[in-house]
């Protein structure tokens, strides 16, 4: 099958070929749904062991894609890179999704009727998972392991300067699938340079039930206009703290500090502070200084600017700004009131948090904030998956359909409807 | 407003009309979101109350939709007609909604995790609804009352035929909204006969969440065809119940002919019924006797025939068809493995149902058969959002991704996810 299928690839039939793999994860789709918990975990083990054998010849043609790829920029290179390391901690991510509790055949909210019927969800696979993803090859082993836990038959293409890394990695998990005498074609690594593809494989809304892109913004904005079937997708995280007027000092500058400052280029990394004129008074004195002293410029509205020399004017522009680095919007606004509605104006309904001690306000943000997370004296570097407990997410959502926030094992599932009955029949 | 609206509905440009409902329609649902349950049910008791109290203004509507509608089919006349029962109908409906829990708020899966903080998740309203159904004028105050208690705003197209009738509804439904101060733009519907306003309103996914297509085949398919929001939908209903080797006769019989021959027209009535060669002598001379007295045509397989001497031959079509009325397909096949294949193939992942006493085969239909509804000793024709416990359902969902099976309140809304912490920043 994957000689046939190269050898359509070779003749440059890129339509063909599409649609010969989503055929072949279709069919490996009904076999994984019923996949017994034991053998799909003793598949990811089987990956693991293959991907720490196989080690030799991963970094063998990583440096071969590495070779192809050295006019590309430093940052992107980084991204392509593997070594012992990171082959390592790809392992350890496919072990830790073997651990995780089977989402599959779970069985919820089952009751009696008055008909006498019983009635519940059973949790079930929801069939062929494309994903679209760029130069970062242990998206392969990642992404798989999350599927095929989750029942899930999956259809990966990434980026072409990483296609050798990654058919290397699909060895490794074409070598577990069958150990555990699952079908190999469950997991199928694109083998095509040919940009083409992408767009064939988002045609096929019968054969492929969701796809998930995972990039840039240029990526996920392509494939949410091109696919025909659901994308688990998210756009701009463009994430705010609120400071309350009944905020802790200490936590406000904890966290405020932290959101910002942990990481700068991740999507639930504050991008715009909010306070209003108490606290702000009360903390911003020494938190701009601790942004200042970490290298943060600092762009405020006219109300921070009279509070600290070294704020510049902020423009319209700024209020909507995912900087992804080491620049903070910062607004003065007059109460909760003001920061809920600068917060629906502005934000991307990702994650947003609010730092007070007063009971009815964190209540009232928890409600009225209309956002994937929503948080209450706690950095907005918690919405994650391994933070929330899913133990690996898949992505992030911002869409309200489906699954919401970190997508872990769970958002790669539907339910059905079960009936137990005795011989009831409706009168 | 409204005034407005149907000014520019006059003056034919149907798309700006659409666009102006659509707006005040996001608008409304921010407020909807946030409204309190005794609020929502207010507003449902008052819509109830003006129901009743305006049901000569709704009669009188309805006698002109009839007047205009007289060349039309007897059947589609029938659907059009209110009368005093039909209203009174409508009226309960509305109050069994109010009757329900709100949906809306509730928080789930609360824990603390290692980190210190308390992550859970909050049900929240998707947003802005559209509605697009057909002649029963009824669907306006079901489908509205649904919405609103699950905190969205609708956007209601019913059947041209119907406009007087949905007007007269309309009015009611605002007159409700307003005795109970909530947006009377939360339900709106299209005062237009022009067939481009659907058009227009799939194109707005930028301010309608998720579109409810209510009607026939064509309607669902141009939908979905067009829509560019995720849209709720069922296409087929060919359901299948299945008489295992181990099935008591007994309850093969009253269930087999219960799922058939209790409603024709329904989706969930079966289409196809699937026997053991054991199940099928023991069951089908009886059975068929029973179809054959109420009326029923049966097409069935070689095996089939030669159980029965008024059983026609059935074609390949027959496996395929949903027949909607007083036809059965009948098919022998060897066992539970076949009858499994047979539903992949044939069916339509609506509804199928085993009789069975024996403990493992239950066990294997329930994971193996991937349809909305998967049912155990019980008619088909209980896969009904009143059956099972739903309350009222806007539809039923044969998709995987979001709602699945009847969708009641909770179809119509998502979660956030919501973290609770004391001043918790990410090392």
């Amino acid at each position: 099958m994957e000689q046939l299928a190269r050898q359509i690839a070779a003749d440059n039939d890129v339509s063909a070929y599409v649609l010969e793999l989503a055929h072949a994860a279709k069919a490996a789709s009904q076999v994984l749904a019923c996949a017994a918990t034991a053998r799909k975990n003793l598949a990811l083990v089987e990956i693991a062991n293959a991907l720490r054998n196989e080690r030799a010849a991963i970094l063998e043609a990583n440096s071969a894609d590495l070779a192809a790829a050295s006019a590309l920029e430093p940052a992107l290179i980084d991204r392509l890179k593997l070594n012992d390391e990171r082959i390592e901690a790809m392992v350890a991510g496919v072990l830790e999704v073997a651990e995780l509790p089977d989402p599959v055949g779970a069985i919820t909210d089952l009751c009696y009727r008055p008909s006498g019927i019983q009635v519940g969800r059973m949790r079930v696979a929801l069939g062929v998972i494309g994903i679209i993803y760029e130069s970062r090859p242990n998206v392969t082993a990642d992404a798989a392991a999350l599927c095929l836990k989750a029942g899930n038959a999956a259809l990966l293409r990434g980026g072409s300067e990483a296609q050798h890394s990654n058919l290397a990695i699909a060895r490794c998990i074409r070598a577990g699938l069958e150990a555990a005498a699952l079908p190999p074609t469950a997991v199928q690594v694109m083998a095509t340079k040919d940009r083409a593809a992408v767009g064939h494989m988002l045609a096929l809304d019968d054969l492929v039930d969701v796809v998930v892109p995972r990039g840039g913004k240029g990526l996920i904005e392509r494939v949410s206009r091109e696919a025909r079937m659901p994308v688990i997708k998210h756009l701009d995280g463009v994430c705010h703290v609120f400071l309350d007027d009944a905020a802790d000092t200490g936590k406000a500058r904890r966290i405020a500090f932290n959101a910002k400052t942990q990481r700068y280029g991740t999507c639930n990394t504050m991008e715009t502070l909010l306070a209003t004129p108490t606290a702000a008074a009360a903390v911003f004195p020494r938190l701009l200084d601790d942004y200042i002293a970490a290298g943060v410029e600092l762009r405020g509205c006219e109300r921070t600017c009279a509070l600290h020399s070294a704020v510049a004017a902020a423009s319209e522009a700024d209020w909507y700004a995912e900087y992804l680095s080491a620049i903070l919007a910062i607004r003065v606004v007059d109460d909760l009131d003001a920061a809920i509605a600068h917060i629906r104006l502005y934000g991307s309904q990702h994650t947003d948090a609010i730092v007070t001690e007063n009971f009815a306000n964190a209540r009232r943000f928890l409600a009225e904030v209309d956002s994937s997370s929503v948080i209450v004296n706690a950095s907005t570097r918690f919405a994650d998956g391994f933070e929330y407990g899913l133990g690996a997410e898949i992505g992030i959502s911002t869409d309200k359909f489906h699954a919401r926030g970190p997508v872990g094992l769970e958002g790669l599932t539907s339910q059905k409807w079960i009936v137990l009955g005795d011989g009831q029949i409706r009168e």
